[in-house]
C-alpha cells in the first residue's frame, strides 16, 4: 500500500528536504514521525529534492506502509502533530502500487520571489531576495523565453549534477507575475519543467538578474545556454526566494 | 528644528510602540538610539500608537533636535544601525517648527489581512488572521460601507478609549483587495480614516468577520454602530493581521 502526503514547509530551519545524521532535514522530522506512529521505519520519497533554505508550498512525498488499514485522517492529523511546526500537511492519499513521488512526476513548478524596491521589507526578508535597484522586468521576460522547450542546462547547474546521466532538461513554462502585498514590489518568476538539476532555477534567476539589471543583453541567454558551462552563467540566487509550488502526475 | 522619521516595523518582538519601563518597544528603541547619537533624552510623538503585535508599514515619529546643523544620511544610517532589527527607517525629514507627527497627521491608513482557506499558511501566518471557514467577502464589503463617515464609534473601541474627549470618528474609505500569493489567499481591508480609537480597526475587523461568517445579516452593522456599546460589537482581530500602511498629511 503506497501512502503519498502533499506537505508544505518553511524551509529556513532546516539543512534541506534530504535526511543528514545530526541534522534538521524535512525528510528527517518526516520520517521520525512516521517511525512513531507506524512502529518502525519508513523510508519515503519525494518529487524534488530541496536545498537548505529552499521552502515548498506542495512538496509530494510517498512512502510504503506496511499495514493495510491505514485511517488517512487520523494519519494526516498525527503527523501534523508529530512533525515540526514549520511542516504543515495538507492531504494524505493512498496510491496505486507503482507510484513514487519521485518518478510518477510529470511536471514541477518552482516560483522564485524577488523584492525590488529601494528599501529591504520587513515583510517579506525570509521569503523573498531583495534587489534594490530597479529591474528590468520585460528584457527579463523576452530572455527567459529562450529558456522554454528542451535544452541542455548543463550551464545552470553545479557540478554535482554532473552525475546525473543527461542534464537535458525540458521547461515548459516560465512567466512573470507582480505583487503588490504590504506595499512591497514582489516579482515572481514562475518555472514548470518536467524536472530540474541541481540549483537549476536559482541558477537561471541569477542570470537572469543580470540581465534585468542591465549588465548583459537579452540575447546573452542563448549564449549562456550554448557554453554548457556553469562559468557562462550568473551567480547562484538566494534560498529563501525558492518556493516549490507545485507537482503533476 | 522638527525632525520626521518614517519607519517600518515588524510587531512580533514587541510590547507596542509606547515606551514602557523593562519592555521592549519601538518607541523605546528609537528613543534609546536617539539618546546614543544626540547624547541626550530625545522624546518623541508618533502618528499612530500602535498595540503589542501590530506591525507598520509607514509609521511616522517626530522629535525636536536640539542641534541645528543635523546631517540626515547620517542620520538615518545610525537608526537603522542602532535601532533592533525588525525597525527599517524608510526616510528622514526636516519639518516646520509647528509640525507633530501625531496631531499634523490628517488620516491614518491601516490594512488588515485574513487568511481565507481551508489550511493554514506556514508563509503568512506571522502577518494574517488564518480564518477557515470561507467567508462572503461581498457581504462584508456591502456592511463595510456603513461605517464610512462622521459616527460615533464608541462600541468600536475598549473601555481605556472611554477618556479619550470624544468618540467621534470619520472613516473617509474602507475597501477590500483580495491577493494571491504563495498560494494563499488573503483578504486585505483597507481604512482609512481621520483618527481611530482604541482597538478600533481590530473590532471593525472583528464585527465584519461574523457577517463574512453569516452569524450577522448586513443591516446588523448598523444595530452595533447605534447602540454606542463595546458589548454590541464582535470580538477584537488578533494583533498579528494589523499594519499601519500610512499616515497623510
Amino acid at each position: 500500500m503506497i501512502i503519498c502526503l502533499d506537505i508544505s514547509y518553511f524551509g529556513e530551519p532546516f539543512s534541506g528536504f534530504a535526511r543528514q545524521p545530526g541534522q534538521l532535514t524535512v525528510q528527517g522530522s518526516l520520517e521520525e514521525a512516521l517511525k512513531t506512529i507506524f512502529a518502525q521505519d519508513v523510508e519515503t520519497t519525494c518529487a524534488g529534492r530541496t536545498d537548505a533554505g529552499v521552502h515548498a508550498r506542495h512538496q509530494f512525498v510517498s512512502f510504503e506502509s506496511s499495514k493495510e488499514d491505514v485511517d488517512l485522517g487520523k494519519l494526516k492529523r498525527s503527523l501534523d502533530q508529530l512533525t515540526h511546526d514549520d511542516i504543515h500537511i495538507n492531504s494524505v492519499e493512498f496510491k496505486d502500487d507503482d507510484f513514487s513521488a519521485r518518478f510518477s512526476a510529470k511536471a514541477r513548478e518552482y516560483s522564485y520571489f524577488i523584492c525590488n524596491q529601494d528599501a529591504p521589507s520587513l515583510f517579506m526578508r525570509n521569503t523573498s531576495w531583495y534587489v534594490a535597484k530597479a529591474l528590468d522586468v520585460q528584457s527579463m521576460q523576452k530572455a527567459a523565453q529562450a529558456l522554454r522547450g528542451e535544452h541542455d542546462f548543463k550551464s545552470f547547474c553545479v557540478a554535482k549534477s554532473a552525475e546525473d546521466k543527461t542534464t537535458m532538461r525540458n521547461i515548459s513554462n516560465i512567466e512573470f507575475v507582480e505583487h503588490k502585498i504590504f506595499d512591497e514590489n514582489i516579482i515572481e518568476i514562475k518555472i514548470t519543467g518536467n524536472a530540474f538539476l541541481h540549483s537549476m532555477v536559482r541558477t537561471i534567476v541569477g542570470t537572469l538578474l543580470k540581465i534585468g539589471l542591465g549588465q548583459r543583453d537579452v540575447s546573452w541567454i542563448e549564449d549562456v545556454l550554448n557554453a554548457c558551462d556553469r562559468q557562462a552563467a550568473g551567480e547562484c540566487a538566494p534560498a529563501k526566494g525558492l518556493v516549490l509550488m507545485g507537482v503533476y502526475y
